[in-house]
């Protein structure tokens, strides 16, 4: 299935690790035999060292055959690329935290064409998942890998378990024309973007984001609208991108979760995302440096400044 | 925080499980001091018997106090309810399964006001998660709660895991003013609903929607539009409620799924509708059962039938 087009994506411009190319083929996935014919000379692997992708002199994801894998490795399916069925193998350690320390991750995903990305975005959660989860939270046994790596099986306790997608909501904060952004103690210095936090057991994704600008912000929003939503594969993030209004604008920081949060005018904001590139600074003189195109943070302001124009 | 407003809600109507008026006072969840302070004689226990509320002669969801608890059991702090602690105690053993297959737990909820469904549901959620989780999914140890009960640490591998809370989306098909709704082979006799599958790691909701409605009905979607979402815990999803329209009618079923598919006219759904009761046939004479107030797809039901009103 190709993206499919939806209202606000024309505002937003593409969102980094959407749009995969790859068929999940549900259909071979749950059937043992289906799948087993496939996983013949024509299968096609991606090639990872640990968890980064292998990338060609073309700048391209590199594929291999089922004679690449360690004989040893778990297999996942990924499903059907151009008729091809994809695996990837599960590596020995799985890894968390965010991209940004990540550098090496970070510097691959910075040459990776969009679909390649998303590719390799799902591949990534799917086998470090995988990897993380090698035993049964409910009685502590080992598991085995099912459906094509979708599941992973208990035979002790019989327990079924299916990966993880964390929900995330991120959101912006509008007081009379201008955002409110936060910066982490972990970002690069002069970096602001979007306030998030996970979406727990028990609310909505409206009552998330209203949650958490109260938390970290100590201010009550209104209105708050979905916009997009993207895979974050650091490790499997569902961020869920929001837009809100506050009639309030006295900062209440949590020193926790941010070090400072901050009004930014829309001439400060379009500014720096017209400067965004990475998490490095490139020297031009902005009032902060903006997230990367790769993230939905820098989707959703490039979204409020077309809805402002 | 009481529950935001957000545009669509006015067109759904309230959303069960939604609306909590539980705070859920993070700055003490993460502060061991402050937690150990409000774990006294005025500290509020939720009573439940296994995962069942306990259901007082008013209807109301009853409350003990610490005395009440099993000494042994693992404790979970919901938040502050007018300024007292409210906990819950992890039972021995959690559940999966859909909530029509849990007679007792169902005709619970049915009884509940719509503040106690959703305290009860984010309380039930959070302590089944735990009864299902006691062991370290990377190396099988046995881990501890951290956090209030908002975290389980791993003593051995160091690893920090945290509740599930699984994105699940649920979406209303259009074409040229009937709605598509599928029957699951375990609903009960004539019953009808939205199709919903989770969003899998690499995928937006957007194609999520996309492929679930091209895997189960074969037909391709656009303009898949966010309408509302429900925190629905049987045992812990993120029920993200979309609307999308089609240019297809004819239906290819997915057999493993569901049983049947078909089109229904405006009026059917609005005749079903205004007879939804519960999972039983209320012997009234619609087109379809439609599913309880107390799912989102009725929410969503409703939406439509407001919006082409
Ligand atoms: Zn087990
Ligand atoms: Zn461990």
């Amino acid at each position: 299935m190709s993206h499919p087009a939806h209202p606000e994506l024309a505002r937003t411009g593409p969102i980094a690790f959407a749009g995969s190319p790859i068929d999940r083929a549900d259909l071979i996935r749950v059937d043992p035999e289906a799948l087993a014919a496939r996983m013949d000379w024509r299968a096609k692997v991606l090639l990872l060292d640990g968890l980064l992708p292998q990338i060609g002199e073309d700048g391209m994801l590199q594929w291999g055959t089922l004679a690449d894998v360690d004989p040893e490795a778990e297999l996942v399916f990924l499903g059907l690329l151009e008729e091809k069925a994809c695996f990837a193998a599960v590596p020995d350690d799985g890894a968390t935290g965010p991209a940004y320390a990540m550098p090496r991750a970070w510097a691959a995903i910075q040459q990776l064409s969009p679909p390649d990305l998303a590719i390799y975005g799902g591949a990534r959660s799917l086998v470090d998942w995988h990897a993380r989860h090698r035993f049964c939270a409910r009685c502590g046994s080992a598991t085995k890998p099912a459906k094509g790596g979708w599941q992973r099986n208990c035979d002790n306790c019989q327990a079924q378990h299916f990966p993880r997608t964390d929900p995330v909501t991120i959101m912006l904060v509008e007081n009379e024309g201008r955002l409110l952004l936060g910066r982490q103690p972990r970002f690069p210095p002069r970096s602001f973007s979007a306030l998030a936090g996970f979406v727990e057991p028990g609310e909505t994704i409206e009552e998330a984001v209203a949650r958490e600008v109260w938390e970290e912000a100590g201010l009550r929003v209104r209105d708050v609208e979905y916009i997009a939503t993207q895979p974050w594969p650091f490790p499997s993030q569902l961020m869920i991108g929001c837009y809100s209004q506050t009639d309030e604008t006295e900062i209440t920081l949590d020193v926790e979760e941010l070090e400072e949060a901050r009004w930014f005018t829309r001439d400060e904001v379009e500014h720096a995302v017209s400067h965004a590139r990475g998490y490095e600074d490139d020297g031009v003189e902005t009032a902060f440096t903006a997230p990367p195109p790769t993230a939905i943070a820098y989707s959703l302001m490039h979204w409020w400044l077309e809805k402002t124009k």
